[in-house]
């Protein structure tokens, strides 16, 4: 029903519908401004509609995709889920962003297998006829690549979907790796695992064996049915909190070892260079963020009167204690609500009230996460971290509503 | 994975995949018999596969479908969740039951409005941009036809989905009903509600006030995206708790009135004639219900060994609180574990780790739920309510697993 998502597919002008009033008015003169009982009457056709179906589609009047700027190496890229569509912590299948290394695998799962094997006393393989027999876990968490927002710290871009895309938020269910670990008989020397993926390019990251034996998922379903084959069909991992990179998809084999293998992704890439010329490797966890989806950027209010400011907030370490919204800048806070029960390690939606008079105003959120974590402004992060990653950005967003409405990235 | 639908499928004589081991071993038995590293391999294609797309779809390995048995009048009829294909809380919206009276009809959005008056004081009409811009709720809640298990009285079913296939859970968004009936200005005299679609039989039903200020969400959203068209595409009620065709959708008109209408939807049909000739009508709330998804009829298990059996349990009062499983007829209970958190009013899975044997034994599961009511047996349901009715059955099911790993419904 919304449809912002045009206004970030490249050399598109179509113009976008909006999700508020034509009238200006507060929320008590929003629902008195439409009082016309003409457009319902009981004189409607009565014709027959369609018959159930097998396995249903959305409507045709739907029209929000992924946001792809597609490279001369496709397969090589990301595709970001249209944030400014999202409705309450889910993140629909089929609008789940993705990132592939060498593009989507087609995998029959009678032929797939997962070794298991290294530095431990019985290697095993498994069918994936095995693996769903197995005893099971279902949890709701969110996977972020750590590339997202990594425009934000040079050259910020104009919407949430591109800001925020790389991110989503899904019910997993599959086998507990630490079952599967102990059932291999890991030896004491193996501190590591690595664990691969069956595409071209054989994606493999080296993941410490506490993580492994703490509460990582080898999840075979997404929100109810097979993962899609974008997500890692026929199996991935889930590793809760950490940067998407680590939740291998199409996973083949996890092998056991007694150090990280420095692979391509974990060496040139998924590092942070910092201001001294040495990197960060190994930052796993993604720390706690938060960012409003509505309004904005490219969203235009069309006058004043009421709004409701809402988002979504994350945290690797678990639970989002509070958030908290400022429309003056910066100088004062207040707290927002949460859509409850909130789930640790999983996208939060916040929702405020909120008034507009028509003046420009600049909307943030910061976010604190039940370590008492507080979201970093830019400004703060920038001088912590310099300009030389474009990995785990997590600062505040903000959004500046000018006097006509129009909502753009107050960074950019 | 699992593609146990076809065996539902009239005509089909298509064998079906198991999600468990052709070996009959128990847990270590089951993973040490599959040690055969010769299956993985480095040494596999490096091509590169898909791009990126916009809007996704399931891998075309998957065939589970909603089950629906078309009569003269398919317009007018069911389809099935495939619950024995079921993981985690959530179902895929493409896989969600649906109930329709009329078909489903198709809606622009942008032409579509809600009218609310009757016993108002400000009679209103919402357009779908003036809805999507009023404070929004989301909340996980199951919605169950109250005809689901409706064979179960006289003639049992074969399968799960075709015994308890009319149930889902997702995750709905949109506007609390009682924040737009105080902004019309309720009259003191209106008790009741009629809500009524946009179909084509225009399906209306009474709900009481008392209901309709309390939780009631008038929802545009389902499971992160806007409603699909089967599920009620623009705007249907969520009716927490209460029987699905209270859940009125393509909701177009609400009106406030002083009594209930006593239209056909609560007086031919969704009332309950009892073994004295009357009948119960508005028999609204759904009562504590739970069923074993695996195994579940159909099943074949090929041996003894280790299994898991998983299941559903849910309650329109709220929280479910405990499901206890039997595997000897009824005679002894064993608690299931949940998936956690909870949610109140929403499907809540259990599972129970399972050595079988290879003797005949009949499973069952049975919940509690937060106010106390526990599942009836099927002989005590009937003993309350006679055969008469083909409404809100929730006796326990039962599921003989016979010597030979074959699974029937017990009552069949």
């Amino acid at each position: 029903m919304k449809d912002r998502t045009a206004k970030d597919q490249p050399d598109s002008s179509k113009p976008s519908r909006r999700r508020f009033l034509k009238s200006g008015a507060v929320l008590a003169g929003v629902l008195g401004a439409c009082a016309d009982s003409g457009n319902v009457s009981d004189s409607g056709p009565r014709t027959l509609g369609d018959i159930p179906s097998p396995y249903g589609q959305r409507s045709t009047y739907e029209k929000s995709v992924r946001y792809t700027h597609l490279s001369d190496t496709p397969e090589a890229g990301p595709s970001r889920t249209p944030l400014q569509d999202s409705y309450g912590i889910l993140t629909p299948s089929s609008l789940h962003f993705e990132r592939h290394h060498s593009g989507v695998p087609t995998i029959d799962p009678s032929q797939h297998h997962l070794l298991i094997h290294g530095m431990v006393d019985r290697p095993l393989v498994f069918t994936m006829e095995e693996i769903l027999r197995l005893p099971s876990v279902s949890r709701i968490h969110f996977i972020e690549c750590s590339g997202n927002s990594g425009r934000e710290w040079t050259t910020p871009e104009p919407t949430v979907q591109r800001t925020h895309g790389m991110l989503g938020c899904s019910e997993w269910t599959g086998v507990s790796l630490s079952l599967l670990l102990s059932e291999v008989g890991v030896q004491s020397e193996a501190k590591w695992i690595i664990a691969e993926g069956a595409d071209g390019c054989k994606l493999h990251r080296s993941i410490p064996m506490e993580k492994a034996m703490d509460n990582i998922v080898i999840a075979y379903a997404q929100n109810g049915e097979a993962i899609r084959p974008e997500q890692g069909y026929p199996l991935r991992l889930v590793v809760p909190g950490w940067e998407g990179n680590t939740h291998v998809k199409w996973l083949r084999r996890i092998k056991a070892v007694d150090q990280p293998y420095m692979g391509r992704e974990e060496t040139s890439k998924y590092t942070d260079l910092m201001p001294d010329g040495k990197a960060r490797q190994f930052t796993f966890v993604m720390e706690a963020k938060s960012v409003i989806t509505f309004p904005s950027g490219r969203d235009k209010l069309p006058g004043p009167g009421f709004y409701e400011i809402t988002g979504l907030a994350w945290s690797g370490r678990g639970l989002i204690k509070s958030v908290e919204i400022s429309i003056d800048g910066g100088q004062s806070w207040q707290e927002a609500q949460f859509q409850e029960p909130r789930h640790p390690v999983a996208l939060t939606r916040f929702r405020l009230p909120w008034r507009w008079e028509g003046q420009e105003v600049t909307l943030r959120s910061r976010c604190i996460d039940e370590t008492g974590y507080v979201q970093p402004s830019r400004e703060a992060l920038i001088e912590a971290r310099g300009l030389n990653t474009r990995y785990h950005y997590n600062g505040i967003t903000a959004w500046r509503v000018s006097s006509d409405g129009s909502v753009q990235n107050a960074y950019a």
